[in-house]
């Protein structure tokens, strides 16, 4: 496929973001072709310049790229399953939301009805669709995703990350974890900080500083996980241990909710049990590959 | 007091970190007289030219900058109690670990005394003393910090919080639990890529990358929860619940840890219950600030 934008695209489900993917392409140069269950959705877009498809069916016979993006796996094989037959030959990128074990099987779906699949993650809000702040993660064959990488470049920062078609779906929860993880963190010290009437605003920078710190040491540690080897070079479980509970005090005698520190204990208490105090932090991994209670 | 290495100093106790604080200040020239219970710990600084003082009396007798660094803030005042008569004149800067409680409680009975006071936080392992890297907070009367500034540079990264005592340890924790946090998010996304096969350190950077740029919305949201209002600029935290349950569900799917990510959901679920499910993520500092169940 060549990298202009003449390259023809559809879009089939325009929920916001999908209107947002297909206003991205359009904006882009792409001629673009939409479907949804309601066609009304379409209305700004076809007034933008896109062509609306009758039918799903009629959407796949243009055999161009197409993205789908609906509601989740099921809607996305009640839609596609119906018109089955022009699935040969089409190139899908299903953005829909679910996880790695629905993408495998959507990959697998695909491939045995002569579709070439690529399963994505979106990691931003509607309105930053087409901006380079919003990053859209790929998994699947990486042929498929390097001759397409020009025209989805027009969506934001488009990320490959290997052959195996769930691996959008975890580095996107994987993300997401961390994202909340930070603000949690920050709102658990902003919540302690304000019982001695610091401002969430003068907090902020030392809780932005720490975090990014911290964020440079995960090379390193993760040296440590994948050697399988844990040598307390910088402070052992059980010194972090302690600290955890002036966390977990200090949280409880100001007033302020205890729960996340508590749970940080919790994990680390158990690797402790476990015969790990003595290690580093990283060690940890061994709590957070298991269930609970295994 | 003036900016020379000529300051004399005082350092009491010397476990392993007052140890390197002593050896800080005599690597950067300053006079420095130790004093620890159990003597024979003061050996290698006495070699490397630190005066060991007899008492804990004779120690505070110099009437220099003194460093007080111990188990916690009952050995504190089990040690500076039994010599209270030599408190007068002195200047305490006390980098015991403790809670905000005791660092106020501690600040007024040394005032009692005729005593200066400065409340300090170690950010850092003993072998960090004397690199940047150490970061070092104090809490009490800024002109005392401001006076003493240029011999505790010695040390590392000095940081004046504010006048009250008890915020070099309220900031202290709050780093501890960003860094935690961010180390446990690794740790949740390291152990869902695992089960794909993906590294450690494959997915670091990655997660070092969400970390930093997350770091980096912080100054906004905090505007909010300054100005107590939360409009959904970005999402609502409606939104970011159903993909919390993604995380739920791919966590368990493929057999990992979910204990991190139900403690978000249900921080999240609380404030949807409690009619937030409109607003932006910081209206969590609601549920964040009160214990639980309360």
């Amino acid at each position: 496929m060549n990298s202009t934008t003449d390259t023809p695209v559809t879009v089939i489900g325009l929920g916001l973001m999908g209107r947002a993917l297909a206003g991205a392409f359009l904006k882009a140069g792409h001629p673009t072709t939409v479907w949804n269950r309601t066609p009304s959705k379409a209305d700004q877009l076809v007034a933008e310049g896109a062509r609306l498809a009758p039918t799903v069916g009629d959407a796949l016979q243009a055999r161009s790229l197409t993205i789908i993006c609906v509601t989740d796996y099921q809607a996305m094989h009640e839609l596609l399953g119906a018109s089955d037959g022009e699935l040969d030959g089409t190139m899908l990128i299903n953005l829909t939301s679910g996880d790695s074990a629905q993408a495998r099987e959507a990959a697998q779906w695909a491939g045995q009805r002569g579709a070439r699949y690529l399963d994505g993650a979106i990691m931003a809000v509607p309105p930053a669709i087409g901006t380079a702040e919003a990053v859209i993660l790929h998994s699947g064959p990486q042929p498929d995703f390097e001759a397409h990488k020009s025209t989805l470049d027009a969506l934001g920062t488009v990320t490959y990350l290997g052959p195996d078609p769930g691996l959008a779906s975890l580095y996107d929860v994987a993300g997401l974890a961390m994202m909340w993880s930070v603000l949690n963190a920050w709102l658990q010290g902003t919540a302690l900080l304000r019982t001695a009437g610091v401002g969430a605003a003068t907090f902020a920078p030392f809780a932005q500083q720490i975090a990014a710190g911290v964020a440079e040491w995960l090379p390193g540690y993760a040296e440590q996980i994948d050697s399988g080897s844990f040598p307390a070079e910088v402070s052992a479980l059980e010194t972090d241990a302690r600290a955890m509970n002036h966390l977990i005090e200090e949280s409880e005698a100001v007033g302020v909710n205890a729960e996340l520190p508590k749970l940080i204990k919790a994990m680390a208490d158990r690797s402790i049990a476990a015969g790990h105090g003595g290690e580093q932090y990283p060690v940890l991994i061994e709590e957070f590959s298991k269930p609970r209670n295994d």
